[in-house]
């Protein structure tokens, strides 16, 4: 099978393509290492060393397993990107994750902001346009999150929602209630990618996934240039991943708010293996298609003290710390989100233990002298009329990347000097 | 009141600028042009002749009335225009109509695809952020569409919908079905704002408009100069408008597929009327508020018997020749759309009726030598399968318009030439 996979450099992109490569699919990849250059500009960074960008990657590939990958270093906001990845490498499924995932970022001030909806809502616009130009047979596999319906006070299905009201029935898209601009992105793909199965007749299966945890999977531990990226600072970094760095390094794992904000989790390795059953049982034409992909639900106190014990067991004392909630969320509850469809193609859960903890421990510890704690703590805040950052003093990078004088390829995700002529575009 | 309204050169944002200020509000408009150079770069216009920009509009509305209307012009896209806005006139309401209208033209081709939902989205949140920044108690009274809820088979509620569902219940955001980008993008803007009101607390008014009819306001007809555009062509004219305009040039009435789709359709009056009440009766701190706001329903057949009965009493002799539907949508559907809360604020609407019909004849045939016959009919479909306009055949203006390259405030609506320093900007 030849698939694209759109967001090849990221934290599941890379070990995606590693893991369908590996069971003799043709990968292409697609990346502007835009996740890269947030980090450089806020001065974060990955926990894990990566290696510098995808030529390096892909050569190390081919050097360890004798497979190819090959790839475009290239923004798919722009149309030429796309057009050129589409007529390249036709695909049969293309992996969508080109977008930037993360609510803190999205929160922090307009231009992050936008550019988190401008990016993301153009990237997927530009996708469908492709198929439905060059590719109306293909299976768009695109990364959502369980975050696009927030926690409504009924059972989350998937996707869909049998509706009765006054006395007719329909099944409707599940209503939303995103949790950030970044959330609300994902809503937007949604509705667009609906409408274009509805439209065009495009086969799509969207994949609301929980929050993913794990460093390493079988491919990117056969070397350490394949290693792939791991977050823990409050921008990027998510809740259980956060906490084993915390654990490591001493400091008190810190649940926001109550900390009985109940969320779908799931290992990095059922990532991978729920987009390939994805990509193995494809949409109908025409098809919607909507799995929740997590395994497990916790709530976030119930994560805390699972990396206390297994810190513990290892002779750590781990102590937590709540602390107030950044962000507007529900702290107490219902919540039971459906999660059956991608059981039933298959998928057989590596589900949460203590030990997986500890593995993820021994990663961490050999990089412990790499972690920035000063970027750990929340430092961006959604909270009614609280503003984090005018937007006076805001993202260099997203200013240039908004006002389309970034250049579209950067090498090997440094980002060159913006060329003098373009200084006065705007004022023009 | 201090009345910013956003989108102050267009069909409802000019009647409604006069509207306000001749009942003694303060008004400010913010305006880029971009409906006036998309017409230019098609080749088609307004039926009516209108002032050649917002500076004439206000300096007739001076010498007609005495009354001062202030104004921007300046791309909404641009945070600098709207701070400056909300600096310059801090707003007790904003009217938020400036985006782009149109399903054809969003389902045109890719780049105007892509700007219709750049352009909506990023307005819509550069004006979330600079509430949130600047004018938090401001009430945001924004126009939507009726056309984000599509034909669902169940009643269509004011937004909100009580779902229960596995013996439990909640009210959550009624359900979407867009049938066209553009009015995906109305979606997207109802998703950012009902989630800035439960974050931010700002108070919101969602107007889900339906089909606007009707050609001139007490306001309007005070002076040639105050007139405010009229479409009818493929792209920007709704149903009953064009009807007239080939009632009155000879052309058949073309319904699209079998006719039968129902719609709510209100009178231009009733526009004004509601975004006034909206204004006067507030949101409260945030409340996500929406109303439907039409008058009545009828099926485009109901439409087209109307004008040709309304014809044959003037002596046109008007015949119907339904055409192959170019859209994706339900011919025949059930159809209730509730519209009680604009009624219950003290609406009282201006009903169709052929002598309403028989006026916009009147100012048509004044304006018959200025219909250009062949952008009526439909050439842009969205047909599964069907590309109406390949990528690389597309529009210069979208393209500028995505790439930044434009000049954010064109004097006078007319797009000046593109700084030669410009061109290498992306390939650089």
């Amino acid at each position: 099978m030849k698939v694209l996979i759109l967001g090849g450099d990221g934290y599941l992109g890379w070990p995606t393509a590693m893991y369908l490569s590996r069971r003799g699919h043709e990968v292409h990849l697609v990346d502007n290492y835009l996740r890269r250059r947030v980090h450089t500009e806020a001065g974060s960074g990955s926990l894990t060393p990566i290696a510098p960008d995808l030529e390096t990657r892909v050569t190390a590939w081919r050097e360890v397993t004798g497979a190819t990958i090959t790839m475009t270093e290239g923004d798919l906001t722009e149309w030429s990107v796309v057009e050129q990845a589409f007529r390249d490498f036709p695909p049969d499924a293309i992996i969508h994750y080109g977008e930037i995932p993360a609510a803190p970022y999205s929160m922090k001030d307009r231009a992050r902001s936008v550019l988190t909806q401008y990016n993301n809502v153009v990237n997927t616009l530009n996708v469908l346009w492709a198929m439905h130009e060059f590719a109306p047979d293909t299976h768009l596999v695109k990364l959502g999150t369980m975050g696009e319906y927030g926690t409504p006070n009924i059972d989350i299905e998937e996707g869909w929602l049998e509706v009765n009201h006054n006395g007719r029935q329909d099944r409707l898209p599940f209503p939303k209630l995103p949790g950030s601009f970044y959330h609300c992105s994902k809503v937007h793909d949604s509705t667009n990618i609906e409408f274009a199965c509805r439209a065009w007749g495009i086969r799509a299966t969207d994949l609301n996934q929980g929050v993913v945890y794990g460093i390493e999977t079988e491919e990117t531990k056969l070397d350490p240039r394949l290693a792939t990226r791991f977050d823990y600072d409050e921008i990027w970094g998510t809740a259980l991943n956060r906490f084993c760095v915390q654990a490591i390094i001493g400091h008190p794992l810190t649940p926001y708010g109550k900390g009985e904000q109940r969320r779908g989790f799931l290992n990095i390795l059922d990532t991978l293996r729920c987009v390939e059953l994805a990509c193995l049982h494809p949409a109908e034409r025409g098809e919607f298609r909507v799995f929740n992909q997590f395994t497990e639900q916790f709530s976030i106190n119930e994560l805390a003290e699972l990396v206390k014990k297994a810190g513990s067991e290892v002779g750590l004392d781990v102590t937590i710390e709540n602390v107030a909630n950044p962000r507007v969320e529900k702290e107490t509850h219902y919540y039971n989100a459906k999660h059956e469809e991608l059981l039933k193609l298959g998928l057989e859960p590596h589900l949460l233990s203590e030990t997986l903890v500890g593995h993820m421990f021994d990663v961490i510890r050999r990089n412990r002298d790499r972690v920035i704690t000063d970027h750990i703590l929340p430092r961006t805040t959604w909270r009614a009329g609280v503003l984090t950052q005018s937007a006076d003093s805001s993202s260099a990078l997203a200013d240039d990347l908004l006002s389309g004088t970034m250049p579209a390829r950067p090498h090997h995700g440094r980002p060159r000097p913006r060329p003098a002529s373009a200084q006065g575009v705007h004022s023009a």
